[in-house]
C-alpha cells in the first residue's frame, strides 16, 4: 500500500492564533494530494510543511465562510505560477458558485493551469475518481455546506503463508498482484489462492455542522476521520445555535461510528488548552485520538 | 508629535519564504492607522504584530497583483467580525475595480463596518484625510499600479530659549499651541513670537514599478521611503522587463530624492542573503537605510 496521510496545513477557526493558522489540510492518497478547505495563508503553510503545488491534485471545499476558503485564491493562483501541468478540479456547494468565481478570478494573474470546477449539486453526490469514491454529504450549517467521504476500491491481502506454501517470493509477488495470476512450473496460480479481500481504506472530513444523521454517515467506520470540534461542552448550546460541533459530540460520532483515527480540529480561540478537547473526547470514544496541531503529519492506518 | 511608525507585516515579493510572509505595511500616524498592500495572511501577520482591526483607519492597494492584495477579503471581513464602528476607505487603482469587488464580496459574511471604495481614478489624484494629503502616483508596471504619498500639513517647531524669555511653560505650552496664541500679564504672545515654521513629515510607499519619474516624485524629500527593491543588480535587465527595481535603484532613488530613511522590502526568493540588498543600495545612498524583515518597527523620523 502506498503512502496515506494527512499533512495538517492550520487548525484554527474563525480567528487565527500565534499557534494555528486558518484551516487547511492536505490529504496524501497514492498519487493523489486533495487539499480540503484551504483557509487564508494555505500556500504558505504548504511551503513550510513541504508540499509542493504539484502535489495537488483536487480540492475540496465544505462551505463559503472565510476561514474555509479564503485561502483559494493564492493557491490557485499558485499552480499558474509555478506551471502545475495537471487539471485541478475544485469540488464546492453549487449554491457558492458565485463566491467560487470571485475567489476563481480574484485578481490578475497569468491563468495556465487548468481548475475546473466540479461543485456539488446534491446531498449523497458522487465523484468517481483515481483515489476511489468521492461523496458529498449535505451537513447543518447557516450556510450550504457539505462534508466529504472518501472510499477506496476494495483490495486484496497477501497472505504470508499461502505464498509459502507455493514457493512464492520476490518480484514473483508483485507479478502476481498485478497480472492476477502467475504462472508457475506450468500451473496457474490465481491471486485468490494466495490473498483474502480486504475492504478499501475510508476517509472522512466533517465541518461546519451540527450534530445530524450525515456527520454519522460520513464517519461510518473511517480508518481516519477529521472532525471540527470549535467548542467544548460547556458552550453546547452555543454551539448548537451556530451549527457547529463539541468535542464530546465529535467523539461521540467517533464511537458510534467505530471510526479507527480520530483527527479534532478547527477549534475556538477560546479555550487556551488544546488537550480539553481530547478530554472530552475520550470520555466518549477511547481509539486513537489525535489533536492537530499545525504542520504535523497523521497517518491513515492501514485497513485492519 | 505623536508616534508614527512602520509595522512591516510582510516583505516577500510573488513567493513567500518560511521568514517571509507577502507584503503588508501598516502605517501608524497619530490617530490612523493606514495599511498597504494587504498580502495574504495579512490578518494574521496583523495579530503576531499585536495590530488590531480597530488600529486601521484607511487602506491603500497599489496593484492588483496577488501577492499585493490577497488578504484584502480576510482583512474587510476581519473588520466586520471585530465590529469596527468607523468607515475604513480602500484606496485601489479604478481599472481594477472588479477584482477590488471580488475580494471586497469574496465569500459569505455578516458585513456590518463601513468599508468604502474610494478609486484612484488618475496619475496625481489627491486625497485630502486626516493625516494630511495622501497622493497617488501611476507607476510603471504590467498592471495598473500607483505608488502613493502622505504629506502631513505644515506645523510649528516651538522655541524653547523664546518660552524661557517669557516665562511660558508647563499646560500653558500646550493652550498656546492649541489656540495660536497666549494671554500672558495682559500681554498676548502669538505662536509665531515663541515658535518656528515646521514642515509636515512625509512617507512615501513605491512598489511595484520599474524605474521612471515618478518614483522620483514620490520619494522626494521622504522622511521615511517604503521601496520594492525586488532584484539586485546582476538580474537587472530582468528587472527591467517585468517592471521592477534593484536595491541599486532603489539607493539611487533615495540619494537623489534627498531620502532620510530608506526601507527596502518586496525581496525575490531566489536571493538568500537580504544583506546583499543593503550593500548595493549604500553604494548609492549613505542614509539611515532598513532591510525591511516582518513583525518589526521602523520609526518615522522627527522632520529635522
Amino acid at each position: 500500500m502506498s503512502s496515506r496521510e494527512l499533512v495538517v496545513l492550520g487548525t484554527a477557526s474563525q480567528v487565527p492564533t500565534r499557534r494555528r493558522n486558518h484551516n487547511g489540510y492536505l490529504l496524501r492518497w497514492d498519487r493523489e494530494g486533495i487539499l480540503f478547505d484551504p483557509g487564508e495563508g494555505t500556500q504558505r503553510q504548504m511551503l513550510l510543511a513541504g508540499v509542493s503545488a504539484t502535489d495537488l491534485t483536487r480540492v475540496c471545499v465544505t462551505h463559503f465562510h472565510g476561514d474555509h476558503c479564503l485561502g483559494l485564491p493564492g493557491l490557485i493562483q499558485r499552480l499558474s505560477l509555478d506551471r502545475v501541468p495537471h487539471p485541478v478540479p475544485v469540488h464546492f456547494p453549487a449554491g457558492g458558485a458565485r463566491y467560487y468565481d470571485r475567489l476563481r478570478h480574484a485578481s490578475s494573474f497569468h491563468d495556465v493551469t487548468d481548475v475546473r470546477a466540479e461543485p456539488v449539486g446534491f446531498d449523497g453526490q458522487r465523484f468517481e475518481i483515481g483515489a476511489g469514491v468521492l461523496e458529498a454529504r449535505r451537513l447543518r450549517h447557516p450556510v450550504e455546506t457539505y462534508g466529504y467521504r472518501l472510499v477506496a476500491p476494495d483490495g486484496r491481502r497477501m497472505l504470508r503463508d499461502r505464498l509459502e506454501a507455493y514457493g512464492i517470493s520476490g518480484p514473483a509477488v508483485g507479478a502476481l498482484q498485478r497480472d492476477g495470476h502467475l504462472d508457475l512450473d506450468g500451473r496457474r496460480v490465481p491471486l485468490a489462492a494466495v490473498s483474502e479481500h480486504r475492504r478499501g481504506q475510508r476517509f472522512a472530513f466533517v465541518m461546519d455542522t451540527g450534530l445530524c444523521d450525515n456527520v454519522f454517515a460520513l464517519a461510518e467506520e473511517a480508518d481516519l476521520l477529521v472532525i471540527e470540534s470549535t467548542f467544548l461542552s460547556e458552550d453546547a448550546a452555543l454551539a448548537a445555535e451556530v451549527g457547529h460541533l463539541t468535542a464530546a459530540q465529535a467523539g461521540r460520532v467517533a464511537a458510534e461510528s467505530r471510526v479507527r483515527r480520530l483527527v479534532l480540529t478547527h477549534f475556538s480561540q477560546r479555550y487556551p488548552d488544546p488537550e480539553r478537547f481530547a478530554a472530552e473526547a475520550r470520555e466518549r470514544f477511547d481509539g486513537d485520538l489525535v489533536v492537530a496541531d499545525d504542520l504535523t503529519r497523521v497517518p491513515v492506518p492501514p485497513t485492519a
